[in-house]
């Protein structure tokens, strides 16, 4: 990767370098210290959290929207200085290529899109941030990863947990073995939702239910908690609004065990408030947190006393990060990889669900 | 059940009519208001807690004891007040049948030994109360239920979280649907075990480990706040210490569905600290204790705050309760069928682990 290494570093020789090799040159524009994002996809998310994350970014920076509601633009426009040349819609998307501005578009979509727009987004050039979960299959999240690299581009998913101080001091408690040896972890992830409406409930838009939505953070923790890949992976459905919930899980329980034999027992809702939360069991003692997965407010405990941190803003942390690595042409820690290797534990929860058995998965 | 009911009212002439049946007639020699009790197997459980919290019960009374350690014998007398002739062993102890002055025996043995114990307690003439877990496997809690009606004896099960205040106003708040219509449990029940030459870590005496031993606090749970039976249950086992636990399973996480919907998850342990808990969320909000299962300072929270109830001497509560059954001549509301329920869903946990696969539970 020297060349990229190079060319990121932006001079004018691997500038030529890079035309002359058909490399995508939109960041090797300028020795820069910011990278440029675009958000794809104005919802909730992209409005009231990232928005106002990329004001606080040191190296990101929001000069790009991609939307489908054109009142939205002018809004946009007028809040974020948002130049009329930096605004597309799903349409024009792909004319992104022609634009040099834009370093990163931030897939912010409802997961059954993940894949289109994350391919469309490399082949135009772009590196890709992409919202968990990542896809709505892993074969989806191995053409993202493929496609990024044909192209090129860093991928990165969006596991702001990652970057999150009480989830790192967790994670750095069961590397350091501070509690001795890890034995299992509870977690879980869940809540209440509202409007029967939303994408959220689509099966197509959604890919899945809570468990696609929420239950994914309570497998990462599990993940980058214990350090490894589940071996062996058990769950069970349950379904109290058959309504609602017709094209997507509700509540799920599962378990997976751990090749060192760390087991981990979890569960996910949307039926119901009150589980966010993980907690790690060694054998000395045990550490956690709750709440683990909100925006804000993040709490731990361990058997000896309250982990006191401070609270960051995660979306700036997520997306400084991956600005970072682009900056300095290192791979993200939360790369698609990454993404996929949920998406694999997923498709074995539902897969226990469907067959009534325990998957056993290969060893990493 | 009229005759019997006279019987324990204890007339003459009931006296006589249970005689002329053959009906074993201890507890029909005086109308009494206390219950004769003695303790079989003075191990910790039996001097720590059960002696001590016979000096409180109204209904029950310590008279007798149990004990295959000739050197306790004296100790006990002694500090209790024990008769000569209300102390045996293991080998004379079918000699209760000519003991009208004991009326209960009280299994406290490793539960290897409680089904032999409880058929031979109840061809004695003596109602049974026996520590959970009832037995080793369902048949021998249906042969010790048989041999209870044989001998037209009451038997019930240790489970003294049923009359513990915290647990019993979770059991009213599920029941009352105080906060909406239950939807899931998450409860875990474990420690770290010490001294690795106990009875709880030999296969034959124990039946099983930490899944047996404190598990079966978190099943009991699952089913009696939910007040359902399992009709699914999956599960996997690790063991990070095979030399420790040859012979018996360390730790345990598993699923269980109910015919409702709820879903309930959970574990055991014997190789950590922390896991004492369980959590029900409902609709409109969420309740549960922490510690839930330990003998003294349970505490309760809802999502509308503090759970506030005295605490009491639980074994004391769970022996005057038998009493009182017997006194009124009623079942106990924690029988040998609860014990068995219990054991079922043991062996379809053992099942699901050995196989693999879902263990389906038919309707009850």
């Amino acid at each position: 990767m020297t060349i990229n290494r190079r060319l990121f570093l932006g001079t004018t020789a691997s500038i030529t370098a890079a035309t002359s090799f058909g490399v995508h040159t939109s960041m090797a524009a300028d020795a820069k210290s910011t990278v440029n994002f675009a958000l794809v996809g104005l919802g909730s998310l992209s409005t009231k959290q990232l928005a106002p994350a990329l004001q606080q970014t040191k190296h990101a920076k929001l000069v790009g929207i991609v939307t489908g509601t054109p009142s939205k633009e002018k809004v946009w426009a007028d809040k974020y200085g948002i130049k009329q040349e930096n605004i597309y819609n799903y349409d024009n998307f792909d004319k992104l290529s022609e634009n040099e501005s834009i370093d990163v578009v931030y897939i912010v979509l409802p997961n059954g899109m993940h894949k289109e727009f994350t391919v469309r987004g490399a082949k135009a050039g772009k590196h890709v941030l992409c919202e968990k979960p990542m896809a709505n299959t892993s074969d989806e999240c191995r053409e993202m990863i493929a496609a990024c690299k044909e192209n090129d581009r860093k991928l990165a998913i969006g596991y702001r947990c990652q970057f999150e101080p009480h989830n790192q001091h967790c994670i750095e408690l069961a590397r350091s073995e501070k509690f001795g040896s890890l034995k299992a972890i509870e977690a879980g992830f869940g809540f209440k939702i509202g409007d029967p409406n939303q994408w959220r409930l689509d099966g197509k838009l959604a890919g899945g239910g809570a468990m696609m939505d929420v239950g994914v953070y309570a497998l990462q923790a599990c993940r980058y908690i214990s350090g490894e890949e589940p071996v062996s992976i058990s769950a069970q459905e349950t379904k109290t609004d058959p309504v609602k919930f017709a094209e997507v899980d509700e509540s799920i329980t599962w378990t997976m065990k751990m090749p060192s034999g760390v087991i981990c027992y979890c569960s996910t809702s949307y039926a119901f408030n009150g589980i966010n939360r993980y907690n790690a069991y060694a054998d000395k003692g045990w550490f956690g947190l709750e709440p683990a997965y909100s925006y804000k407010g993040i709490t731990g405990k361990t058997s000896k006393g309250p982990i006191e941190l401070e609270s960051i803003d995660q979306f700036a942390a997520e997306m400084d990060a991956f600005a970072k690595c682009i900056l300095e042409d290192r791979d993200s820690t939360v790369p698609g990889e990454e993404g996929l290797r949920d998406m694999i534990c997923v498709e074995a929860i539902y897969e226990s669900i469907r067959t009534g058995r325990h998957i056993e998965l290969p060893r990493a």
